[in-house]
């Protein structure tokens, strides 16, 4: 198991100026905002994100003074997504605090979400890239046709694996391939580096999202900070679900569930017991896997040393995570 | 009178070249997106705003392969402010047109919205300034705000004029002064006269503003697509009302309306008529002519001419609107 400190390798240290950049996002002129800010930046993410633009950047001419507004941006960028988020799926709770729309409301929470995704962006301009700004607004939209794709998809059991894959792709995995691929980009690494790094990120954020997929079910309310199950009662079928329904299509307790007009707690609590007594958890996380392998596959053509070390321990780290 | 065919002067011709590549914004492969997208910018708006985009890009170098793309950017960029604006009110209708959120759902139009603005950013990017993205990326932080303090002082009697015209200011003449200033910058224009485009902007975007507040009052529902008195309906207190309430602050009929628990459609109705009586409709259009003075006093570093003439008759037009 890869301890949290030495879990970013080279980069770790540095991680303290993204923290830095993100606290000045706070400091605004309207008190109200002020205090949404702090409120949803105060969560003590991962930061993988920004820990990944900075290992892109270990590969070329690591430029601290463009990586770190990089670094902030993409974690700023995904704190907005999941404010929009959690206002469309009214969820109450994140991490076991308030969301942001349960604390401020939906519709000021819309406009905070708004003001941290521009926020990112000129904090993405002030590398004075714009092919790395091109980047970024690239995968805001694809964040966004992921998420609606998944809105547009709830509750249709229709839909199959290959849908989830687009959908995790859209809303998850592009973002972890910005923040390698910009990581190299602003360290002016040779193209076909700066393709490996996409590739790795894209791969291992698809990883990330399924074992986060699976911990919805195998994971306790009180570590998930939301009630087990919550992906399948909101309606998305990730992919232990879509397993089991491939098995038994016509008839299976995800279908009873999704028609269910009463008792929906009990017909959760069916579905959720099927999902783990049927395997598709560890066929789940046999899929993770393949995913973390392709990542580091595509760390191939990029130099031995630290920074790809720490990459290899990264996709590692993230199937820990299943066990 | 200014007719609209000759309203926008020597950029008139050039405008289809936005209305093209906004047409080219819904080619994307998600098809339910590719339907929300085109439902959302059939609008048939008045394009000021690329108007003024291209106008600003009169004074200098008249780069049109990235004057169009700014003006299509921050036309993209207004539409996406309204498509949330629209969630966060509730609205059905804009312009007689059933909104987005009443027509694809509010999860839908959140995220709607977010890939509306990431494909602004986009286009914004394609322009090669990271100047002008980074203006792009503070105006939304602008709008947001604007829109924030709106939301925060809903059915809030206390605020008074200095707070309507930041809100104002934050959340339309921002983007006003944005097209003014970011065609200049784009033309290359030198910097007093990037200063003096966005000062005129910014002018007549309050002055447009405050005579959209004033027809929320004067104009018929058919005209507006929408009913009479909607913003304070919505507690949103405009210059009509505000002037009407600093004259007897202690009791009248908007406070009634406010604390109303019930009969608001007639408390609305007396409210409306109060305002519609007290002259503070005329008072407001004065206070509408002035900011539009100053927008045209700061045309005066300028070069005269047929694009300068077109900004003074823009700034005419707008308070034309008002009789």
């Amino acid at each position: 198991m890869v301890t949290t400190t030495s879990l970013y390798g080279p980069v770790t240290a540095d991680l303290a100026l993204v923290e830095e950049t993100l606290d000045r996002v706070r400091e605004v002129d309207y008190e109200p905002l002020a205090r949404m800010l702090t409120h949803v930046l105060a969560g003590e993410g991962k930061r993988v994100r920004p820990a990944l633009a900075l290992l892109g950047g270990r590969f070329g001419t690591y430029d601290l003074a463009n990586l770190v507004p990089l670094a902030a941006s993409i974690e700023l960028l995904h704190t907005a997504t999941l404010v929009h988020d959690d206002v469309i799926d009214e969820a109450p709770l994140r991490r076991g605090r308030a969301t942001a729309n349960n604390r401020f409301g939906n519709a000021a929470s819309v406009m905070l979400g708004d003001f941290m995704f521009a926020h990112a962006a000129d904090l993405i301009a002030s590398t004075d890239s714009t092919r790395v700004v091109r980047l970024f607004s690239r995968t805001i939209m694809s964040i966004a046709t992921g998420e609606l794709q998944q809105d547009f998809t709830a509750f249709d059991y229709s839909k199959g694996i290959r849908d989830y894959f687009a959908r995790i792709g859209g809303k998850t995995a592009s973002l972890f391939g910005t923040a390698c691929e910009g990581g190299g980009i602003i360290a002016r690494c040779p193209e076909p580096w700066i393709e490996a790094l996409r590739d790795y990120g894209f791969n291992l954020g698809m990883a990330f999202q399924i074992v986060d997929d699976i911990l919805d079910f195998t994971g306790s309310e009180a570590v998930l900070g939301k009630p087990v199950g919550s992906d399948l009662l909101a309606g998305t079928l990730t992919l232990p679900a879509l397993l089991l329904m491939e098995r038994s299509p016509a008839d299976n307790p995800i279908r009873r569930l999704f028609v269910a007009k009463r008792n929906r707690e009990a017909r959760l609590a069916e579905a959720v017991a099927a999902i783990r007594d049927a395997g598709t958890i560890a066929e789940s996380a046999e899929v993770a896997r393949d995913f973390a392998r392709k990542a580091t596959a595509a760390l191939e053509p990029l130099p031995a040393g630290e920074p790809r070390t720490a990459l290899y321990d990264l996709a590692e780290y993230v199937l820990t995570r299943v066990s």
